[in-house]
């Protein structure tokens, strides 16, 4: 019964009339079974054509019960605003289960990183992967898709990839700030927004015009911004919004980043507007500089610490073969943070 | 002829007339030599009294070509500013080396730390440690210095403690933002600094002292007022140095970190005072934040990058029985950063 829909080792399990974990033993050579109840389990597997997600990790002598990870170096303009508690998270959901994590260098050649996953997992110095900043067509899933390796993923792909995953809802985030703006009476709101090979800028920007659309408000076109996402933009970017004559000028700026609400902060003040009160400006990922600027910035948070535990929860399904979910990506909603820069009267 | 001060590798190799890695590579096992030349380096040994620094390391059966790193994870309130430029850093300077780095996570019960620590090694998962945030009386520096287990740190313990190790001049530091606020005409410079139980913070402490002296002058004892480190202490002590009467009331104030100095930033704009040109105020540790305030605050930048490369070529040493100076700590110096927070005409 060979599907385009993968079968599961429940649907087995259940066929067979045994659980889940004795159809997972039997597949991985952990235990031995009654020889008719073997054979129930292998005519069912047959029967529904279940083919195990990853290589039975029997045919590795052992497993080193460590995950590797690697990430893109920040830039002083670009710093990784979420990286220790990402890994501080991670590190202690996989020590919970006796697993430890490696951490190797980015390689910004795309071959020689390639084999440096390569040879991770072949040299057996680790189990699988947690990657992160995922984006369209990345190599790295490819790769690793193609090989069979364990690996979960922080950040969708492209649609038709299919792989473990969490990501954070940023189209659900900008249409909380959206939201948020509107309800404070803005209707002029333009965004600041990343170039549209961004995955993740797209999915956020989805956001803004899902908002923007459902309170019956067309954009004007100019209030799509779209640059580097630095605070330089961020500051250009606004001095040409705050140059559009007054009908057309917006009264708040959703940014898909902090780094960009600072420059747009500088922007307006260098106008000599009050940010809070004569212009509403909102960031995205709850830096700890957005708590710091005058006036505090509005903006949304990730649940990293939650992400980062159900990321290695979700690895350790694979790597036990208890991963019997279709591999879909798990959306968590963001929070907003209500601040001073959209909200004068704000108490932080 | 065993004295307090170590013998070192090099002098075994000068009285025996043998370079130093034939020294080495006898004592690890790792060669055979001509029996006289044997005789002759086992003489110096003894004579000397030469004692290895770790324990051979050929009595462990096989290396795990892989370092530990634990780290104290950041707060909100107190986020780590260098974690990802010194992870990159060491793990490009280990991987040069076919190394890896494995992460784990810290605990805050002492006992459990140190037992995490042993079971890494005991296991040979690791070959050695890197230790950050070190402080005085520092369990991990006395544990593994007891069980002679190969660690470097960055950061200095208690004096009598010898272990390798790579440290910022924070008092140097402390002397450029000091010599930097007394070229610009300040005189009346107040500091915000830690409590007396920080070893980092008296290192820097010490360099506003110097510096104060050095131009003849006599900080009046309320300049100097010592809190936890964070923003909402910062800006306090601020209020309290601004209410001071007109003839003790500082022109400049020096924070010995980042968080302190956006606090004073703060207090002082609060008092409608123009900072750059009313008050100046300076932080430390250049954090990403430190260029988006408003306005952006004079600091002092940390060499990261060069940490980590230089702990992981010292910790290599330590494992290869290279390491033959005396376990003394490098000090590297760091760099002033002017912005206009001190100086309203910096560029940046």
């Amino acid at each position: 019964m060979p599907s385009s829909r993968r079968v599961t080792l429940k649907e087995v399990a259940r066929q067979a009339g045994v659980s889940y974990q004795t159809v997972s033993k039997l597949l991985n050579g952990q235990v031995r079974l009654l020889p008719e109840t073997e054979a129930r389990i292998r005519e069912a597997v047959d029967r529904l054509g279940y083919r195990p997600l990853y290589p039975a990790r029997s045919l590795r002598s052992r497993t080193s019960r460590t995950l590797g990870y690697s990430w893109t170096p920040a830039t002083p303009d670009s710093p990784n605003q979420i990286l220790d508690l990402l890994l501080q998270s991670m590190l202690s959901a996989a020590e919970a289960s006796d697993y430890h994590l490696l951490c190797f260098a980015h390689h910004f050649d795309v071959r020689r990183e390639l084999e440096t996953y390569l040879t991770l997992y072949e040299t057996r110095r680790v189990d699988g992967f947690i990657l992160s900043s995922v984006e369209y067509d990345d190599p790295r899933i490819l790769f690793l898709l193609e090989r069979e390796i364990p690996f979960v993923a922080f950040g969708r792909s492209n649609p038709e990839l299919q792989f473990p995953c969490i990501d954070v809802d940023g189209c659900e985030g900008l249409r909380m700030v959206v939201n948020h703006l509107l309800e404070s009476g803005h209707r002029r709101i333009a965004v600041l927004a990343w170039p549209e090979t961004s995955r993740v800028g797209n999915n956020r920007l989805e956001g803004y015009l899902q908002a923007m659309h459902s309170a019956g408000l067309e954009p004007d076109s100019l209030w799509i911004q779209r640059g580097e996402g630095q605070v330089a933009f961020g500051e250009e970017a606004t001095r040409r919004l705050l140059n559009l004559p007054p009908e057309r000028r917006p009264t708040a700026i959703a940014a898909l980043n902090d780094l960009m609400a600072f420059g747009a902060l500088r922007a307006a003040q260098q106008s000599g507007l009050h940010v809070g009160s004569d212009i509403a400006i909102a960031g995205f990922d709850d830096t700890p500089a957005a708590r710091y600027v005058h006036p505090p910035l509005t903006s949304v948070r990730q649940p990293i610490w939650q992400i980062g535990q159900q990321l290695i929860a979700m690895l350790l399904e694979v790597l036990n073969h208890a991963y019997t979910s279709p591999p879909e990506c798990v959306l968590l909603a963001p929070e907003l943070i209500v601040r001073a820069s959209t909200s004068p009267e704000a108490s932080e």
